[in-house]
């Protein structure tokens, strides 16, 4: 057996170590911000039904244009933000967001072009762009972890992007970005704007998101994801919303029948219980504000959130709390900010859990 | 509605269209080398099970390593090429053999990098290569598109590649590829050098494929699909084996969680019944053995095949044939060799159904 440095690996490649989270099996897992309620047993057994119809015809390619799925995520957008009227073409899917994004930076980004992003925000922004050649240039925030119109503004018109990245509600930090700061990104900008709402629907319900920005902004894509707030982390599905010259751009570098029969089965089924999917978004934003009552009653600095996940601040040694907790079952993030954690808001007895574990420290 | 040429797209994706078999829906569909049996009735229940386990836990992310499956691959191997001995280490598996090819260049191709095939052959290759930024160099096949260890040799030693594909047998020629010049190709060569055997199963079952050639060859990747002999397409699993360094490289430019749970779920029931699988093939390779000698019968030139598929010469018009047949409801591929059409090889009736049509042209 070889070490792989011995391989004629890219030079580039040399030395990295692969992104991990580590996949202990722990008793309270709220390190990677899942949902950590398992879907409803009829959405269960509604999905494994239209598995078990797709397997009948599994010795064939799948739908290559997924065409089922993008129009039950359009459906799903629009009930959403009704304003947006999207249809099918308007939608592009791929085996989780990263993927999609891996697809984006491959069609408007790779060697030669840039990509401006906002550090501390989703690591794989900086990894994908890396993995695809695409230069990446780490702004700055404001203070807490913000983002104001001006700032993304100077720093666009400063570094001159082929794209931008914006992530909202923002992750590791959970920090809201305003529609006022992503219109001020794309006016300054003159490449694609990508907005990662992977935890849009944690955010406040009654407002809009960057979907209803779309209409006339051709160079917009809002990335979304099933992961989150569908409990579907274990399936793959991450989705677009953009102008359909944009799938059709993605059509050019995606490889062919990359979305399996199963996954577009299983993502179609779950998309007709949204409804039902969704009512856990409310428990998980409950839980959410609990702990940060519950940590600034302990008196840790706890962010704002709007997603399903809250950074805190105010721990002298993250790692000693960390280790503290994984001796008790209780597996947290150590997202390397600074006298900082990130816990998921799992359901209310992982939450008391992690809690009073936290308390007796 | 923007065009996607407004749009700031690369721009050597400029004028390009996607790739793209037609996928109509007609009474037998003979063109992108299915394999056109079902999954037995018992198979199909067992893998719909698993599946149903697997949702319990969908809404966690699934094992980024499918270590589960990895083990089911390698058992796979072992029982085809006993020698072997492969361990979950020396086995890596995405979504379909697309995927690994494009980690595989990621790795170890890219821009500044060169991979040396021979066309005609996989179309998939020369895309990939492009969509990461790997140089593409066109070999030349010798008589029949046979490809010999001198001609082998004598390409790489011209052109000193950072990677060789050879296809094995190749597609969409059918024809066998020696040992010998795998062997010869990997002693010239100072790069990796990968065999695509996703039609391995159905060359003369008593021959060693290429996975007999790794012991000893950390650079010799065999990449694989359960997409052919499997019945598998619709599920888009491809693996690899190769040296465990392979593996450890590719980690750095995979997608974290790249295959999802239920893919893992269903790839690893379906090999759990790999001889039942297997005996479709047997049936295949007797119709595509039965398409040669009624070919040559009805005075076409039907190339040696070692795969589920025929390449037949010797037609004066091949776009009037295709479209003939169409009109009957029947599919099959022109792959652009003038002369050429190229014929799945499905079940006993749909081989009729073909050869008959065929036959009132």
């Amino acid at each position: 057996m070889a070490d792989f440095s011995q391989l004629p690996i890219r030079d580039d490649l040399r030395g990295l170590t692969p992104y991990g989270a580590p996949q202990n099996t722990v008793r309270v897992a709220l390190n990677v911000n899942e949902n950590t309620h398992p879907i409803p047993e009829d959405v269960a057994r509604d999905i494994v039904e239209s598995i078990a119809g797709a397997i009948l015809t599994v010795n064939r390619y799948p739908d290559r244009e997924f065409t089922e799925l993008r129009e039950s995520l359009a459906r799903y957008l629009n009930e959403e933000t009704p304003d947006a009227q999207l249809g099918a073409d308007h939608i592009w899917a791929a085996n989780g967001s990263n993927e999609v994004l891996q697809q984006i930076l491959q069609a408007f980004g790779g060697p030669g072009r840039t990509v401006l992003g906002f550090p501390p925000t989703y690591s794989m922004h900086s990894i994908i762009s890396a993995g695809t050649g695409t230069q990446w240039i780490a702004g700055e925030r404001d203070e807490q972890y913000t983002l104001t119109p001006e700032t993304v503004t100077r720093w666009i018109e400063q570094t001159d992007p082929d794209l931008v990245f914006l992530c909202s509600p923002n992750n590791p930090t959970g920090t809201p970005l305003s529609l006022e700061t992503i219109e001020a990104a794309y006016a300054a900008s003159r490449g694609i704007v990508v907005v990662d709402e992977a935890y849009a629907e944690f955010a406040p319900s009654e407002l809009p998101t960057a979907v209803s920005l779309l209409e006339g902004r051709e160079r917009l894509i809002v990335s979304r994801t099933m992961s989150k707030a569908f409990a579907f982390a274990g399936a793959r599905v991450g989705y677009l919303a953009a102008d359909p010259a944009v799938s059709d751009a993605l059509r050019l570098v995606r490889l062919p029948y990359h979305l399996s029969a199963l996954t577009q089965a299983a993502a179609v089924a779950a998309l007709r219980h949204a409804p039902e999917m969704l009512a856990m978004v409310g428990d998980i934003r409950e839980q959410r504000d609990r702990l940060i009552v519950e940590l600034e009653k302990l008196g840790y600095a706890p962010l704002p959130s709007w997603s399903n996940f809250v950074l805190f601040g105010g721990v002298d040694d993250p790692n000693a709390v960390f280790e503290a907790l994984l001796e008790q079952d209780i597996l947290i993030r150590d997202v390397g900010i600074p006298n900082h954690l990130r816990v998921t808001a799992g359901t209310a007895a992982e939450t008391t859990v992690f809690l009073e574990a936290l308390a007796r420290l």
